[in-house]
């Protein structure tokens, strides 16, 4: 067995421990005779799995008693137009600064008043638009952003500024990388494929006084969020395995140091190849500094031959998925909390060498 | 490590050799030197994971060409209300015959007019209507059948007439037990949590005539069936690694043969068991007879005190998940694809020194 450094931006790097262990638990999960695949979700050992996992992710975020935990699955396209589905009674602001607040932004419109507040589309969203003094009205039913934009490697280091009107904000590219101020937010969700576990999990943190009965007549019931808070996410059977490898992920941010340590690991992986890309004369970053993701960091050469050249030797050299999404180009590596700094400094030195035969 | 034999209705036993599989390639699958839980959605490795998925899917139910396949996520639940934002225009019949189909139906009543066309209610879902002549008009977009019902453990032997309208099936708790005409149908699906792999996927097989663009305005793109089918189950990241443990399966199903060979089988394990109902002065099945599902075999002694003393005892002894759904009572075995005809045999030897003792 021979482990690639995976930059990949989702599904992406889960912690070797964590593989190590849900591989010895496949077949018998704690001596009770079956994998947590097969485990019926009404039993007592998947109770405790998915009570485990909610109180670790409590602690690890110090999620307040008046907000409830949720595990959901559908991806993030589901909670795009869920939130609507719930929240939307009259309208609701966006700000557009990627491809996904753009599509959560097309599935409100499908149901409701959806108001754009702002966007750096201008830009290919290489920057977060200024959020202090947004067209936001009392009427407005939420603000909606995503907080890390995988894709432009872009993050809001300032929240917006919603006017008292609740924030709702998609933070899966960026969920558990450093400690975040959950009172702040009525409405959060992550979709767990970039920092947390296998895709086809997505956990909510909301508000209870948020959550409302009053949803759209026909919003399914297990969209119905208020109501899967109540049934603490087993109105159905939930996607079981998924959650338990997030809670063994949960464990290991624990063991790590929790997020503050995480946060501290996080700054000093990104800006290892920040300070690269800064001084380099054939990389540039593509994100305005001050809007710098630590989690996703696109990168270019200006010379789209190049670009695929550096692509193709990086794989070779064991540096996986550094390709860039479509619409930038160039490369993107994402350094999410499973990625080890000897990741990190292992593609430096790969883009040095680059540069040096290159130039 | 020690295996029980595992009765669960779903999530449910999975094959062995599949789990052995699984562990030993989690840390690296293939040597591409990450776990199938890492890897990008839109990847070659994973591409050639769900493509083998599907045509392996594809050869044993003979599935024609004019059928899509697709992946889905959100739960039997979300189909429930899938199936009526995609194809309820006017009016559609429900055969109420348990609890699921009961739910579908209430989804597809938040959405337009739902019709019951037939129920068994009056005797605890414990037999199948006679649908040989229901009042199916000809402005019925759908007939709804649940065709394997888990909780009482019923199955339609004979597929409804639906007087020309197209048929749309949950076979859940019985795809890939025996073969099936697919051709019968214009849209089925089943959760994959009781005989496929790990809570969390949903495999549609739908005819292409019978998707359509003109879907409810408010239907999430990740719910437009046409346009899934279209996106090959990729529009958003997939459940990527509950789908790879669904091709382990498939390939398991070819290597025993086949569907045919497997429907002999679960004839078999059923047979053992129901014999020995059929004979026994304590215990009793719950279905009539000529309803009976070859899958989920409830029984009951009679008496909730001893029946709840052989659910206690059957543990012990490494029988798990036998206790019977609250709505029923009693017992249950789920005798799914992978639990083997020694865990039946070892069931029912169980049941007659239970009997010998308790009589």
């Amino acid at each position: 067995m021979s482990r690639v450094y995976n930059f990949s931006a989702g599904p992406a790097v889960l912690p070797e421990e964590v593989l190590k262990t849900a591989a010895s638990e496949m077949l018998d999960y704690h001596g009770c005779g079956m994998s947590v695949m097969e485990m019926s979700h009404r039993s007592k050992m998947f109770d405790d799995i998915i009570k485990t996992a909610e109180a670790d992710l409590r602690e690890l975020l110090s999620i307040p008693d008046d907000y409830s935990v949720i595990f959901l699955q559908g991806g993030a396209h589901l909670l795009f137009a869920g939130i609507p589905m719930n929240f939307l009674k009259k309208k609701a602001g966006y700000i557009i600064t990627g491809q996904w607040a753009t599509k959560a932004f097309k599935e409100a419109a499908k149901q409701g008043e959806a108001v754009e507040l702002a966007s750096s589309k201008d830009k290919t969203f290489s920057y977060i638009p200024d959020c202090s003094d947004l067209p936001i009205t009392d009427d407005m039913d939420y603000v909606y952003i995503c907080e890390n934009n995988t894709i432009y490697g872009t993050k809001y280091h300032t929240l917006p500024n919603t006017k008292g009107r609740p924030l709702v904000s998609d933070v899966s590219s960026c969920f558990l990388s450093e400690p975040m101020d959950v009172t702040k937010y009525d409405f959060i969700y992550a979709g767990v494929q970039k920092n947390v576990g296998p895709a086809g999990v997505q956990i909510v943190i909301a508000k209870n006084s948020f959550l409302t009965d009053d949803v759209k007549p026909y919003t399914p019931d297990i969209m119905n969020y208020k109501l899967m808070a109540e049934k603490e996410s087993l109105l159905n059977t939930p996607p079981c395995y998924g959650i338990y490898i997030c809670g063994l992920v949960f464990k290991w941010l624990k063991e790590m140091g929790g997020l503050k340590e995480m946060g501290r690991r996080n700054e000093e992986k990104a800006k290892i190849l920040y300070d690269f890309l800064d001084q380099s004369k054939l990389f540039k970053g593509t994100v305005r500094k001050e809007d710098r993701s630590i989690m996703n960091v696109p990168f270019v050469t200006g010379d789209a031959d190049l670009d695929a050249k550096f692509v193709a030797e990086s794989k070779a050299a064991g540096l996986e998925n550094l390709k860039g999404h479509r619409t930038v180009g160039g490369m993107r590596a994402s350094i999410y909390n499973a990625m080890p700094r000897a990741g990190v400094e292992k593609l430096v030195e790969f883009m040095e060498a680059f540069e040096k035969a290159n130039s």
